[in-house]
């Protein structure tokens, strides 16, 4: 029986592009339902009752939450092809640091750069900019944060790449000046078809946040 | 030659305390050195400069840190001995969930009902008491979270179980009205040997809390 994959996802998803990059690299096919985050649908309520929340996927109908445990989970049940992980345990927990480092320490920042202006969009781009760095040293001359491989910190990392543009105009700086060997990583880790075919484009990041901005009512 | 272990914590974390059952379990001999949070020593900045923070793993001469992916890597780096996580990608990725929902929905809570009093204390409690009815609903009429054998979501929760006193002073709720089933799930946790000698003595959580309040100034 072939396996059947389902992605419950909203595009402009730095998570979902994560599931989308770990399925690419496995060449698995899979249905992509985007789901209206303004009207949950039944089936994300039923497939992700704890959390409620994008990205979930099913593998013959049963799903799995939380974008990184979804990498972790697609790296072993599909464990041939590419691998995501490296196999030497203490590798495996360097990489998840830096995962988790992404979750914790990245997406904070990103929400007060674009949200109500003000001090804590000062504050948000200060510490995006850190982190960003902090990164930027983690990965040093490497070509991958991996090593020569693309893995798991890189498919962590890079769907905030799409956002970059718009967080350089809201957070008034530029990523490029402060991070240059990031944004040299981010143009090599586009050029792999995995990555390409998965991230949002930058440009219509930039169009909807303004958008969400006026839907939440902070415009 | 022999595995040198060595675990930086401070004796009250519930996250210390979830690695310190892990290397139990795996029958794991290690030199514990307790941190002062207040004045952090150079072994702990050097060892974990990224969080700065306890638990960190170190192994022969390497850190790990953040208490979830040291249980992983223990239960891979000495995978013989009591499995800690299961081997199917699926229950692996469920049990991950779970340790991540205990990071992210029960810990939060804790702090505001020994914190500051006021709305955000009720608040905190409400919230609190909530997401340990979603445990006890995932627990069901398991003996462990994972079935019949004791396991990472099991470590990653019972940490918590000596601060439950103190939270019920605090918080004026009475856990096991409300929890029953997890009430009798940690009781039986604690009948192992590895969380009867890793976990702090609720008394001792008791007293320091009235102390930590006072030293953080929010007495």
């Amino acid at each position: 029986m072939a396996d059947e994959v389902i992605l419950l996802n909203y595009w402009p998803s730095m998570f979902g592009t994560r599931t989308m990059i770990a399925l690419a690299e496995k060449n698995i096919k899979f249905d992509y339902r985007e789901q209206d985050l303004f009207n949950k649908s039944s089936i994300l309520l039923e497939m992700n009752p704890v959390h409620k929340k994008i990205p979930v996927l099913i593998h013959n109908g049963k799903p799995i939450c939380e974008s990184l445990i979804q990498v972790e989970y697609i790296d072993e049940a599909w464990p041939g092809k590419n691998p995501l992980l490296p196999s030497d345990p203490y590798q495996r927990a360097q990489a998840k640091f830096w995962g988790d480092f992404v979750d914790k320490k990245v997406y904070g920042p990103t929400r007060l750069i674009w949200g109500p202006k003000g001090e804590e969009q000062e504050a948000g781009a200060k510490e995006f900019i850190e982190m960003l760095k902090t990164l930027e040293s983690e990965l040093g001359d490497k070509v991958y944060f991996g090593g020569e491989t693309f893995g798991y910190v890189d498919i962590a990392l890079i769907g905030f790449y799409s956002w970059f543009d718009v967080l350089e105009k809201f957070g008034n700086f530029s990523i490029e000046l402060e991070c240059p060997k990031l944004i040299a990583w981010a143009k090599r880790c586009v050029k792999r078809e995995s990555v390409a075919k998965s991230l949002p484009v930058s440009e219509e990041i930039t169009k909807f946040v303004p958008e969400l901005r006026k839907k939440i009512g902070i415009e």
